[in-house]
């Protein structure tokens, strides 16, 4: 068998030091509705109860980041951002309880799968050599 | 709670009709190693005996290819392809035990984490309005 010609031990005591890498993303109809970014734009309203802050936040322009809610919206068929009209602050904006879910669930799927990212690469390249 | 303005029901039951997809890759010390790709040229190696035939399988040049494969093998600092010098076809090209190994683990790790991706989507999306 072929050696290691430089052999390294990393602290998981995995031969090749290797680290391996996932990114997830919601397709409909082989369209892409939703992925780690988007759902960063909607988190960022939740955050900051403020579109144009929340595209502030991503370097969006506002009228980009409203082109994007709409757009996954109307990809799912669900209104996921409410905005407030008036007062001092000129209104603010917020997720509906469709998008609070939609955000904590997206979460929730991409930490379990870099749970089970770690899991899997650990039980088939973990501490064996190739 | 927002309703489905398009109500759809696929086979699955999931009230959206959202397919979850995926993309991994190997990093080390931040940088690619390891991608579906590069294992696919490997694949190809091995069920062609050839590195030509494997570049052209993949679209591209002998060079580029040979060159992808010395790349990988520099990062991993591993032999996987090896070459067999003359004979009446000019010589082949096959993976070493060691390259076997890393593309058999490799499409192991890809089909487990999509079996963890369907279940783990099934879990959080499937069958439950949003």
């Amino acid at each position: 068998m072929p050696a290691l010609t430089k052999p390294q031990t990393g602290p998981s005591g995995q031969g090749l030091s290797l680290e391996p890498q996932i990114k997830l993303w919601l397709e409909k109809d082989g369209l892409l509705v939703l992925s780690d970014y988007r759902v960063q734009l909607l988190r960022h309203v939740a955050q900051t109860g403020s579109l144009a802050e929340a595209a502030q936040r991503m370097g969006l322009s506002y009228r980009r980041a409203w082109g994007k809610v709409r757009e996954i919206e109307r990809n799912l068929g669900l209104v996921l951002v409410e905005s407030e009209a008036g007062g001092a602050g000129g209104g603010g904006s917020r997720l509906t309880p469709a998008g609070e879910r939609l955000v904590s669930r997206y979460e929730r799927f991409l930490r379990v799968m870099k749970r089970d990212l770690s899991r899997e690469f650990r039980d088939l390249f973990g501490g064996r050599a190739l």
